[in-house]
């Protein structure tokens, strides 16, 4: 352990008498406060006392947020501070340390993990939470020009990115239809539900900044035959009329081939077609964080397929949990999707099985994911979704919507939470 | 004329039982809707019957606009819409047609306008109250990289653009100085005034964006020994005062020397400083319309000197009010600066020389400007000025500044107008 780590950590004790007691406590460590790592950390301060264990939570900021949420305030339909809450108001602090740093590299064979400052945490117990990154299949220029809705500083300057293209719309000379178009690649779960909330937000904008709707043109380009592929026809449909209403481009069985500072080139059988657009927002795909790879663990695009205890194949010390998890549908053969729903089941076994090692147990409990469900919104008043074997469609679908995101915060922080940072006008 | 320009006054006479009455009517057009030209239009229509002149008043936007308002919007402090009034909302659309549109040329010969579609309106009667543009002193890169407090179109770009950096700053890498290094050029009155609304809107934007103040860096960079060259030494020396205490750089007796992509040189004695800075805001001088000089009208930076009846020298006419006409201080032999303040005062008495001249007088009343006082704003609390012989300070001045706007207002379109867009938060 290094020097700067001994001073945060002594600094942390300093007002907590069990620290002193517990130096030779087993050392939990959870890397990433996103919906796995924090559910983790929320479940396992239930199960254990404070002299059970040191755990130790790292992450990037002070702060936790709802990745599923993120589509709105990068369309600027909710703020963002909505979609985050301070850490510190969900863990027990008598039980958790919160270290605010980036994770570097985690060094499995020696218990290690390594922040950007150049301190290290040594472990007994590591817990993977690191989430996702987008996947960009080598397109070309995707990194350097494409937004992608992956945080909440980067859908910050993607809110405030499109709001300054209306801004400059009135103020610069032609050519500028550049400025008003937008393009979304992918159109799966995220790039529905953004552009969803984008319809509703360009009246607004439009509004604003003195133009007229018609000079806004969104496109939507994906690679598959339909919009939301491998969902129910009847829900996709009902989507595609939804964004045919609200005058959305719907380019499927279509490749985006590259991003240009101009725009993009996009491939439609063998047509290529450049269009001109100073926002593209990629949605496309995700992979989990290349760290886990980097590491030496096993993976599949990022994804370390976990043994059915959570733990990574080989490392009896090590749990993956989240968007760095593969787990298999063994009715499909097919991964799950990683999803938040998936997280937040993870963590409730997760938590009991760590429990579990730290009471010297070795029979950890499996997991079997059970999909309840999923719903995709249209913007606030409208959606799509299976709830149970049930479609819903439209307000019905927004409501679950709604409700889901509420339970979610329940289970991280109680009503109390759900007051503060939910969803409330449901109606 | 034209043919479109005959389509579309027929179109606006269809309603009108008067226009077809008044074909062999005097025509007065009005170029420009800013302070001057929208106050000679209300003014001049309580004058007139409707059968007394045609009045065409062209302007490039269906509003008007306060420009001694615009470094509210642009910092971000006040909405753009509360600075602007749709005209529609105060002239009398039974003696005036709105024209909108943008002027390309005066014929004064011919008399006749150019618009920019290429529609020509000719006139008995010509007022030209075209504004001001800003003075750039060939300092090369200024028209490239710098913004102007110019107009609302303007203002929602300089507000957006300031808003995006902040977005940026917590999602790129380092270096990223020049993202909140925020240049104003120039510190006469516009530039103090913007200067305090945007301390004022600093710590927002930090707040918005988890910004620490401490990273935010704020120049202003001005020729003159001290800022507001010309004040009174006691009022510069509060607003100086106010000026550090918020943490802005003051570099006076410092020329700005260039714009780059990077951000400004500026020249300190023999020292040549280069600062990064992605948003520089040029505030640091401004010319009469340069439509005037190119029509042949005799002009000085833009500005014609015009008779005592505000008329253009050799031609009775055409009058100029506002930032395009020039008018002399015969105390000081200087001429006094172009304000909002002189324009409305000027607009009475040019309103009642046209009604003269359209009952056959020839005996134009002289326009004798009486100063009032002058206010600038230090942010919505504070402020320095002279109203009257006193001078003001604080709390004080920041009212006084309420009062003279919203007098503008009262003069403009009466109670109604102030209660709808007045600065009513002044105790």
């Amino acid at each position: 352990m290094g020097h700067n780590m001994n001073t945060f950590l002594t600094k942390g004790a300093k007002n907590k008498k069990v620290e002193v007691m517990g130096l030779n406590k087993p050392k939990v460590v959870i890397l990433g406060a996103g919906y796995g790592g924090m559910m983790t950390t929320v479940r396992l301060q239930k199960l254990i006392g404070s002299n059970d264990a040191e755990v130790i939570l790292v992450n990037q900021h002070n702060y936790h947020y709802q990745s599923a949420w993120l589509h709105e305030p990068a369309a600027g339909t909710l703020h963002h501070d909505q979609t985050r809450i301070l850490i510190d108001d969900v863990i027990d602090k008598n039980k958790v340390n919160l270290v605010i740093d980036t994770v570097t590299e985690i060094k499995k064979d020696e218990k290690k993990v390594v922040l950007e400052n150049g301190r290290e945490i040594d472990y007994d117990i590591l817990v993977i939470g690191l989430g996702f990154e987008p996947a960009t299949f080598g397109i070309p220029g995707l990194k350097e020009y494409a937004f992608g809705i992956v945080n909440v500083n980067a859908v910050r300057e993607i809110r405030q990115h499109i709001e300054l293209m209306f801004a400059k719309y009135n103020n610069v000379q032609e050519p500028k239809e550049d400025l008003l178009t937008f393009v979304v690649g992918g159109a799966g779960f995220s790039g529905v539900e953004f552009l969803g909330e984008f319809v509703n937000r360009v009246p607004e904008l439009c509004k604003e900044y003195d133009v007229p709707r018609e000079k806004v043109r969104i496109l939507s380009v994906e690679g598959s035959p339909t919009i939301m592929p491998g969902f129910d026809k009847e829900l996709v449909d009902y989507a595609t009329n939804f964004f045919e209403r609200h005058n959305v481009e719907l380019h499927t069985g279509t490749l985006l081939k590259e991003c240009t500072p101009e725009g993009i080139k996009m491939a439609k059988g063998d047509d290529i077609i450049e269009v001109k657009a100073k926002t593209v927002i990629w949605t496309g795909g995700v992979q989990g964080n290349s760290l886990v790879g980097e590491a030496g663990f096993e993976v599949n695009r990022g994804r370390c397929p976990v043994r059915k205890d959570l733990r990574a194949p080989g490392h009896d010390d090590v749990f993956i949990v989240g968007d760095c998890a593969l787990i298999m549908n063994e009715e499909t053969g097919r991964p799950y999707p990683p999803t938040a729903q998936a997280a937040i089941q993870e963590s409730y076994v997760l938590a009991r099985n760590i429990k579990k090692l730290l009471d010297g147990q070795t029979d950890l409990e499996e997991f079997v994911y059970q999909p309840k469900g999923t719903v995709a919104s249209l913007g606030e008043k409208d959606g799509i979704g299976i709830i149970g074997n049930k479609k819903v469609f439209g307000g019905q679908a927004a409501f679950w919507k709604k409700v889901i995101d509420n339970r979610y915060l329940f289970l991280l922080g109680g009503m109390k939470l759900v007051l503060k940072k939910g969803k409330l006008n449901m109606f």
